[in-house]
């Protein structure tokens, strides 16, 4: 491959062997699908009817609190039906359009079904891994006074892990069934009013952003109470309730296990075939974005839905187990230490926090009509501002219901204003967001300082565009870090204050101020999910409309949702990262107390001053540094790939250009679709081995030197430099990436010079450049943080 | 300024008021200068004995240690004048050639002067505040034992404090100095022998490379036997010898206090001088490198001058101090705990080992001989190779004397083969430098696959490019991250097994293992840098060749050396970074011992599982991002100046294109360097203020909070997670830099298409994009890592 490249031509075309399935399939369902879709409605409310009775009756035998929790998830559900149904009802517009979707739909679901039966392969084999270390390894005192044995306790993380990689695939599959469903239904609404494309690209948003949410809580609620039941736990000699949450903790590393592979695949793909389609197509051959000569274009479109929807569906399916395991531990390692009667309102607390959040979001989507509001006089609304009354709508309403749940569940008679405490945290974590959000917003859009000065370097050439963007990027980094930094410290104190003390009259509720902070954070995460999947199903309307060659004024509709989607997917990933940050925190201090379990010796410090430590720590940063480049890197080589494709076509069939010849849009889907499935493995693995290896080497050096608990210390030191790092590059990657894309599209408003000039071919290269930063590596890296925080957390037993 | 560009339009010329002095001046020496070059050689002699004679006799009261270290030192000193008598005694050529090498002598000096003015002020300021800040603490329990009062502690600081910066300052000035006179006569040279240019190249690098090493320990050595003496050291009642080292940290803070600033301000002005002049005569007006016509060609040669070589000088300078201070403090301490009876020999031990750096890279640099080797039968001998020879040389010779250093000194009867573990170590650190120069060699040269591979990632346009160059460069952070983790283990490990113990019977040795490795990476400092200064005095010759149109021949023979410049240059970073990494692992102890003295209480642990000193490491990661971006934009807003008034120039005097008219050079100077004067002041702020603001801020949160040495710890933080970010920021930056270079060299010797294709406008790009990773932003955060070391060091007072 490389030799041919090197010399400069191209070999005659041999048709190589591909791995991957032929696209042109019929569209495919999964059976489950099939059946539900295809049965009586009444048929189907009693088999409901008749699981959830079983629910019910478990999570009656735990505790109300579960109750609730399982009633709002299961009306949020009927909720999420009724939006698709509601979507599904609209029509799809004239056959060209159907035509397009459906090749959309094919080449996504085809990627979909053998990305994922990749990924499923690769966590039953580390199923095998965990279940094996956990039936060798010897059971901490505490279980083994509960009765706990080895093989229970094996099994149990094996189920969880499984169940958790299973609700992130289903979280992932749910986003793009419905995006590749939406789209067509959104360019056909536009052809009509801008108000009704909105709602409908709303709605599928908020459809999978319900079903992603609720699963989350739904998963993590069975779990619980299953286990509760299960273990008869709180009679005498058996297991304490306090110690359940550390039993979900496998339930996170399934969930961040498939989501990271979900995101470097899906991410690969989407922006190897957006590079690909833009070297050839914008730049060289001169052709406008998305036009239907571009053999890369279905490859574009198809990468937006499982690159963007299917991946970020993970990512915060992934970000909100994460963040409520890690809750549930700390909330029931507090309410030990101050030795509270009930604490099952604190380990219940996040759940019922995110059933407020499904309630609240679903008042917010709702709040967006089809129907302009009668008050708006100008003749063209912003949809930026309407998602906007939304969001803010959805904020209100979650810092009255986030004081409720605290004056709910953690008023406890020992500390009487400790809940109003936490409820100042969760406000505190509210207020983040905000800010987050809104330092995002500065950095990225066109209408501020930054991205109109990364335009004016874009007119003295290329280069100097580069160098503004990536200080730009470096740059935003400062403002996010200081604000969570001033939400850590503070939510931290606010908790210290709270009045809950320890046996030794000691503050101790500081940790679990930051956890109640986290919470504060995602309070309204069904809702900006909704906001990012709104994002690329308006990108894909958009190609639609394109592509089947609609007039100018239904273009300027899906240009102006474009846009919008731009902005909203950049914020939503300011979110992510700032959530990443505090879970893993979180996360951190599970994992040392998990450490302290199983050592049966105190482990309350990771010294950096220790040599090992501080190259445990240095190792860390460095595989973030690594990790980003493969994760540019297979962007790069399989975007190479796609290009000597489509050229080869433009040569083969010379009547492509003048629309008498059909490019072959399968053969691009199929190549980038293998590229980005080899590509995302060495990535991935990376991720997974590295921690393990450096935490045994340790091990094993601490063992020859006398230094106990090095292993244990060292990957604690890795995982701290990781976050660290991590953030910081994603931060990097996003911003930069974001106000690039935004800096092109602010010269194409006219600015500079316009389409066209020099200026706009040097802005296109930094949007270029930026692609594989904002949507493969940045992402990628969200996930990885919180992946590694599980992974140490699960591997734990084999570090000492 | 921006509203001007923003509108696409330049106004009509107004002649704005520079600050900048008019640069067409005298030739410009400083008093001493003039003075020593002026006097009679036996006058000379005799002032010289006269001041040799007081030193050495003070020397002689200390210990015969440092005597030897003066002689070496006086003696290097004495071939570094017959180096420099001899370079200068070669012919300057033709009166083009010397008109121009006057001209760019003239702008170098001329901002060499404003720019130490700035600083030298900026010195005295902080002078000031040390000053009271030391005369304001309560000395430590030890000092007062000792009789060293509050107030000599605080001049004794500020002094060490001002030489450091004078020092670091004539460490520039020599470097810059011996360039801009060496530049001309190798250029002069090139004409009849490639042989000759490469050893006058050579030979002027090796003197200021001997300037500054020696200058470096002499100072050290004057100020430890200054203090010896006067504070009456080791007679009863008074100080212990083994606390003198800590005095020594004021002479570290000032001399990267000032080798920051020089070299952001340096590393700024070379690199928008040189992007500047890039873009508008190679990509707009499509003229070669350094051709006359271009009014930008002096600004980038003066460039050289003050950004690589006053800049480097400063740079290594500091890295040599900050070292040997380090060492000397490890030494002293493990000296105490071990109670070894005479511990002048562990504090002395890296003045000694960089005394035969002297000797041995003096050794190296005259094996460069100017005639051929009688054995060579290819017409064309490849000077990378002879410099390697040297390097192996040198190289071989320091493994030697550091074998008979650690036996002289290190040999204590408590640990009979204590001193072979110590010479284990330092052969560590003798591998360690040379797999970290193997290491930068395979990223950046384009023999081996990386740079192949981002040239071939060039032919699919500028996007390519640039994500391949980025991945390049992140991945290239991984293996120096093993090679430095794996020296910094086994040499800890040696270090704990040579057998000293202390009063408790537990292995100590550890630091000063890791210590003793830092000092063998340094071994052959001067060798190193004299490699590194060869690269902009070639870079310069071939530009002055360039613009006086020498005929081709001569041209091809600047071209090589040029060339090998690249790589020792790139491969100088890899090895400053990798001495960095370690020396503030060093300077971190003494850190920690220091706050432990002044808090009267343990100080032996950071454990960043706390809020708030993960908080820390969050600022000092963050504080790394954000220098760099401000160093990088520093960078692309002076070349956007560049770039107008160039374009302004091209305007206004349409005949310069025909050779007509001649352009202002010296505007385009005056405009960079007031530019970056005023740049340099952001970054170099936020990196002097922030450790100081971190640390009061939290040393004020944690008295209101009950939390004491809250704010040192906090900064202790800072400083490992800066580090290490910084360690791999400074990596990616600069390999990527390199790699761009050298791949867009690759394609000029005609790969790919060769000069002028689309794939080279590609790799231009990707080499601009470069300019300021490279030598900007990278080495600044070299300099910014043991600066922060440092500044911690001497501000540790006021964090508790």
């Amino acid at each position: 491959m490389d030799d041919e490249l090197e010399n400069g031509n191209l070999r005659p075309y041999v048709d190589r062997p591909r791995t991957f399935p032929n696209m042109r399939n019929k569209a495919y369902n999964p059976l489950i699908f099939r059946i539900l879709m295809g049965m009586n409605v009444r048929v189907l409310l009693i088999l409901l009817l008749l699981g959830f009775g079983v629910i019910f009756y478990i999570g009656a035998r735990t505790s109300p609190i579960i109750v609730f929790v399982f009633s709002v998830c299961i009306i949020s559900f009927l909720l999420s039906i009724y939006l698709t149904k509601w979507v599904l009802s609209k029509d799809e517009g004239p056959p060209e359009m159907v035509q397009i979707s459906e090749a959309i739909r094919d080449g996504a679901e085809g990627f979909f079904r053998t990305q994922y039966g990749t990924i499923s392969k690769m966590a039953l084999l580390l199923a095998l891994v965990i279940l094996s270390i956990y039936l060798f390894r010897s059971p901490t005192p505490q279980q083994e006074s509960s009765g706990l044995g080895r093989s229970t306790s094996a099994y149990i993380t094996v189920a969880a892990f499984l169940l958790g990689a299973l609700c992130s695939g289903i979280a992932g599959y749910v986003g793009m069934w419905v995006s590749v469903r939406a789209n067509v239904r959104v360019s056909s609404a536009a052809r009509r009013s801008a108000r009704e494309a909105l709602q409908i690209a709303v709605r599928a948003g908020g459809f999978s952003a319900l079903v992603v949410v609720g699963m989350a809580v739904i998963g993590i609620a069975i779990l619980y109470s299953t286990f509760y039941v299960w273990l008869r736990v709180d009679s005498s000699d058996s297991m304490k309730v306090i110690d359940l949450p550390l039993l979900l903790v496998g339930y996170g590393f399934g969930a961040s296990f498939v989501a990271l592979f979900a995101q470097l695949g899906g991410g690969i793909f989407t922006k190897a075939a957006d590079v690909g389609a833009d070297l050839v197509g914008k730049v060289e051959q001169g052709i406008p974005e998305d036009d239907p000569r571009n053999p890369a274009v279905i490859a574009d479109l198809v990468g937006d839905n499982v690159g963007d929807c299917a991946a970020r569906g993970a990512d915060l399916f992934e970000s909100i187990a994460a963040e409520i395991i890690s809750a549930m531990i700390l909330g029931g390692t507090m309410a030990k230490q101050c030795k509270i009667e009930d604490p099952s309102g604190f380990i219940l607390f996040p759940l019922v926090v995110h059933s407020f959040d499904l309630v609240i979001s679903s008042i917010g989507i709702l709040s967006i009509r089809g129907t302009r509001n009668s008050g708006s006089k100008s003749p063209i609304e912003d949809p930026m501002a309407i998602l906007q009354k939304g969001y803010n709508l959805t904020i209100v309403l979650s810092v009255l219901t986030f004081g409720l749940s605290t004056r709910w569940l953690l008023y406890t008679e020992r500390a009487p204003s400790a809940w109003f405490n936490f409820a100042l945290c969760g406000l505190v974590g509210i207020i983040t967001a905000y800010v987050f959000v809104s330092i995002t917003k500065y950095y990225t859009d066109y209408k501020h300082e930054p991205v109109r000065t990364l335009a004016l370097a874009s007119s003295t050439g290329h280069a100097t565009n580069i160098i503004a963007g990536v200080s730009l990027g470096l740059e935003s980094t400062a403002l996010p870090v200081l604000v969570i930094s001033i939400s850590i410290v503070s939510a931290f104190w606010l908790g210290q204050t709270s009045g809950l003390l320890d046996e030794a009259g000691n503050p101790t509720g500081g940790l679990f101020g930051t956890a109640v902070a986290t919470m504060g954070m995602l309070s309204s995460a069904a809702y900006i999910l909704t906001m990012d999947m709104f994002g690329p199903i308006a990108d894909n309307a958009g190609g639609i409309v394109e592509m089947s060659q609609q007039p100018e004024s239904v273009r300027e509709i899906t240009d102006v949702l474009d846009a919008v989607g731009n902005t909203t997917k950049a914020t939503t990933k300011g979110f992510a990262i700032g959530s990443a940050a505090l879970a893993s925190f979180l996360l951190f201090s599970a994992y040392m107390d998990e450490v302290a379990a199983f050592a049966q010796e105190p482990f309350k410090q990771v010294d950096i001053a220790i040599p090992e430590v501080f190259v445990g720590g240095l190792l860390g940063s460095m595989l973030i540094f690594l990790f980003s480049a493969w994760a540019c890197s297979a962007v790069g080589r399989t975007a190479q790939e796609v290009v000597n494709e489509v050229r080869r076509q433009f040569i083969e069939r010379p009547g492509i250009m003048d629309y008498k010849e059909k490019p072959d849009y399968g053969r691009c889907v199929a190549i980038v679709a293998s590229a980005s499935l080899r590509e995302m493995i060495k990535p991935g693995a990376l991720a997974i081995v590295s921690p393990i290896v450096v935490g045994l080497s340790f091990r094993i050096l601490g063992y020859y030197t006398g230094h106990p608990l090095l292993g244990a210390k060292v990957v604690a030191a890795m995982l701290m430099f990781a976050t660290v790092s991590g953030i910081l590059m994603a931060l990097f990657l996003n911003t930069a990436g974001g106000a690039w894309d935004n800096a092109k599209k602010y010269i194409e408003t006219g600015a500079l010079g316009g389409k066209g000039s020099d200026c706009h071919k040097a802005a296109v290269t930094g949007d270029t450049v930026g692609d594989p930063f904002k949507d493969t590596a940045g992402p990628s890296l969200h996930v990885l943080i919180k992946m590694l925080a599980t992974i140490t957390l699960v591997m734990a037993p084999i570090f000492l």
